[in-house]
This record gives structure tokens, C-alpha cells and sequence, in this order.
């Protein structure tokens, strides 16, 4: 079930500057009988993205009753929001007078299979380079073309993701998630201030860190310190923990720090 | 009036990968009398975009019929042509069997003022930085957040385009135009083969110099060498060729260049 500013429906103006320019962001989310899971750090992204972009944040109660309502009898669902800056007049300046665009809708859903986050996964390094642009690095905007075309390097569906590196060389992310790595002991994550998207459970697994005192450190890691890491776990909202097993020549096959957080996450909820 | 997929219709499904991801591409043509100017150019650009972000490209005769039914009565139209990769299930993955969406829209246009193109037009230098992205560069896709940010660093009626520059500083074109500049006879344009997009009417502006022995070099020009340009001028398919008066502290009078290719596109169509 969708809705678009509050009304059933699931078409929007041809002429929303969501199509035109991208001019909007969105978020990913599981629901669990309607509840919407890690919503405190989804809601804080969203708001800081649409602060960033400069768009209306939609108020916390209404986005709560929207995601319930479109889930209404799915035991398990994953939802979609989506908010742009709405119908424009030609032209990319930010019109006075928009009214944003609200778009809730949520989908029944299995999830993936238990294997990925027992036995880990098969990770491939991406060709394509995500450029550099500081004023939209960490949002969860529209503008997804170079995922899509990164996403388009493979169709083998025994690799689950591929990394992807700026034009530095620098690993950046996961075409779909965020990337943590472990080395002796210590939890680093790539900084996010140049490109990529930063995720709600990074945040989340950012700040239970932090509270535990052991802040993870922001790096901007070659390749190679991957491939060097005692560990690699990817995480985003539906995937959750999943350990790296395989990435170029390197194996892995004890995942400590995925499964601490795998337990962690799971109290969470 | 708005045809998709050859259907009247202003709405689109909410699930389109344009809106999601800004997965496709679009033109800004002027029509007179349902006649697309210059559209060898944009159905050579179309077709070339559409190649690089592997979309199918629509049959030329069935775009134009669209064009012209879109247009019809108008004198003077704005069109616009979007095409996207369709409606496809979660993820960033190609979906195989997407059919593509086709937007065709026209509208009435009364043009610039006249006096835009005679005195020439005041441009700003933007703050953004154009981030690098060669898979991307040149194409007129959906991804324009940066040119969005852009335009809305100002408000000023009087400045009538942004100058954009890459990370390293090298002027690449404006928010909606690209830019030519001469400098003792010879005619530059920045090269866009890093960012930027590349418009039919300058597309057609090389073309019509190379045939006339004078091909324009591409450069990666840093912003002294337009400001120390004996001429600056814009263009794209609604302003024509508008000479630029005053950028930054520098001021022209004498537009020779520009009111030869006002000429030659005066004769074009």
C-alpha cells in the first residue's frame, strides 16, 4: 500500500522535481507489525538529510502513522519513504512555493536467507569510481546513477555486493550498505564526508559503540586494509549484520565482531 | 500537453526508476510550429545518452510525431522528453525486462527577452564544486542535484547563470548552459569528458566551426583564462547563443563571436 501526501494512491506528477532532478531523498526501512525498526536513527537521518537539501522534514507522528497504516496486517514489511521537493515550475531553482512530496509505502516481506549472515558473503570491488562532492556526501538522495551502473557490473548471484572506492582509491561503501572492518581489535568504518551514503544502523552501530568506549574511527582505508582486516562486515536496514567471507584473494572464516553485533542488533528490536 | 508512452497522461508510478534513482535522461527542445530546432543535434545527443546509460533509444519518426501532437497550436513551444528505465523491482540492479518510460510534453514559450542575447548577461562564478564522475560526464541525465545547489546560491535577478568549476578548479559550464570562449580568434569550449553536460546547440556550434576549418579546441580552462578571454558566451536550445557581459570584476562590450553564431543559428532554422 502506498500513500502520497496522506491519500491513497500510486502515481505522482510527471512534472515533481523527484523525477526532474532527483530533487529529493529516501529511506529504507523493515517494520515489524507496523513498528518500524532502528526508527529513532532512520528519523534522525532523514532529518539531517532534508536540513542538508534544504526540504520540509516531515512531522515524526505523521510518518509513524503513515508507515503503520501502509503495513496494516503485514507481520513483517519493508517501507519506503520518499520525500522531494514536489512540483516546480522549469528550471533548477528551489521554487518559493512548493509543497514537498510525501510518499509512504510499504510491501510484505521475507527477508534474506539466514545463510548470508551465518556463512557470510561474497563481495566483488567495483570498477566504477563514486565521484567526490561534499554537499551531498552521507545523504540518501535521488541521485543513484552511479549505484545503478556500479550495480550493473555484475550478475553473478553468488556475489552479494560490490565495494566500491572514490577516485582516490579510497573504499568509500557497499553499492547497498555500509562497510565496518576490524583490526586488532579496534572497529573502523569509512568516513563518508566526501561521497557515499551514511546508513541508519551505521549510525546505530556508531553510537552503541561509542557508549560501550569504543568509538569507531572514520577512516578513509586503501583497498588493501580491507583486504588486510581481521574483519569485514556490510550493514544496512534489511540486510542488518552480514559478515564478509569472501573479497578479491581473501578469505575469511571467524566473524566475532559481526556476530557481537548480529547479538546486538537483535536485542535491539 | 503530455504524452507517456504515447498515452495523455501527467502522472507516472511512483515506483518509476526515474524517481527513484533518477535512472534515465531528458532533453529541452525549442518547437516552432510543432518543428523541433535543432534536432539532429538533440536526437544524435538523445541517442548517444541513451546508449551510455543502455537504455533503449525511441524510434526518431515516433518521437517527433509525439513532438508535434504534443505542440500542436502552439506557435512556440517548450518541449520536453524524459526517458527512464521504468518501473522495477527493489534495487539498484538493470531489471531486464523494464519497459522504459517515455515522456513527451510541450508547453507554450514566449522566449528570453530580446535583450539578453543584444547586451549580453551578468553570470556569477558558484561556490559548488562539480564533483568527477566520466561514466557520467556529458550526459543529460536525471541526477542533477548539484546543478539544483548550484542555482540556489543566489537570488538576484540580475545574475542570470552560475559559472561552474570542477574539484580542481577548471571551469566546466553553467547551471542550465555550456560555455565557448575566444581568446586572439580561436574559438575554446571546456572539455566535459569529467563532468558537465553536453548540449545539442553546443554539440552544433562544433560541428558548424569544424566544418568552416575553424574547429573549437576542448580545453580544461582555469577561470583566469575567461576572465582573460576577449569574449565569453553561453548557449543551450531555449537562450540561444547570450554573450556574457560581466563576470566576476570583468566587464565586455563587443561581442563579435557571439553575434556571428547568433547569426549562423538565426539562418539554422
Amino acid at each position: 500500500m502506498m500513500l502520497i501526501n496522506g491519500q491513497r494512491s500510486d502515481t505522482i506528477s510527471a512534472a515533481d522535481r523527484g523525477l526532474a532532478y532527483g530533487d529529493g531523498l529516501f529511506r529504507t526501512i523493515e517494520l515489524i507489525a507496523g513498528q518500524p525498526r532502528l526508527w529513532r536513527w532512520h528519523y534522525q537521518r532523514l532529518a539531517e538529510d532534508c536540513r542538508r537539501l534544504r526540504l520540509p522534514c516531515p512531522d515524526e507522528a505523521l510518518l509513524l502513522a503513515e508507515l503503520s497504516a501502509c503495513s496494516a496486517k503485514l507481520e513483517r514489511a519493508v517501507a519506503k519513504v520518499v520525500i522531494t521537493r514536489g512540483v516546480g515550475k522549469r528550471g533548477y531553482a528551489m521554487p518559493g512555493d512548493a509543497v514537498s512530496t510525501r510518499i509512504v509505502s510499504a510491501a510484505a516481506w521475507g527477508g534474506y536467507p539466514a545463510s548470508l549472515a551465518e556463512d557470510g558473503v561474497t563481495v566483488r570491488v567495483c570498477e566504477l569510481r563514486l565521484s567526490q562532492q561534499p554537499l551531498l556526501a552521507g545523504i540518501k538522495h535521488l541521485n543513484r546513477l552511479e549505484n545503478v551502473l556500479a550495480r550493473s557490473e555484475w550478475d553473478d548471484a553468488a556475489v552479494f555486493e560490490g565495494l566500491l572506492c572514490d577516485a582516490d582509491g579510497q573504499v568509500v561503501e557497499g553499492t547497498m550498505s555500509n562497510v565496518f572492518y576490524v583490526r586488532d581489535g579496534v572497529l573502523y568504518t569509512p568516513a563518508l564526508d566526501r561521497c557515499g551514503v551514511a546508513g541508519a544502523l551505521r549510525a546505530w552501530v556508531m553510537e552503541k559503540a561509542s557508549e560501550s568506549g569504543h568509538a569507531v574511527s572514520e577512516t578513509r582505508p586503501a583497498l588493501t586494509e580491507l583486504l588486510d582486516a581481521d574483519e569485514v562486515f556490510l550493514c544496512n536496514s534489511l540486510i542488518g549484520v552480514v559478515p564478509v567471507a569472501v573479497m578479491a584473494q581473501r578469505r575469511w572464516a571467524d566473524f566475532p565482531a559481526a556476530r557481537h553485533w548480529q547479538r546486538q542488533l537483535h536485542a535491539e528490536s
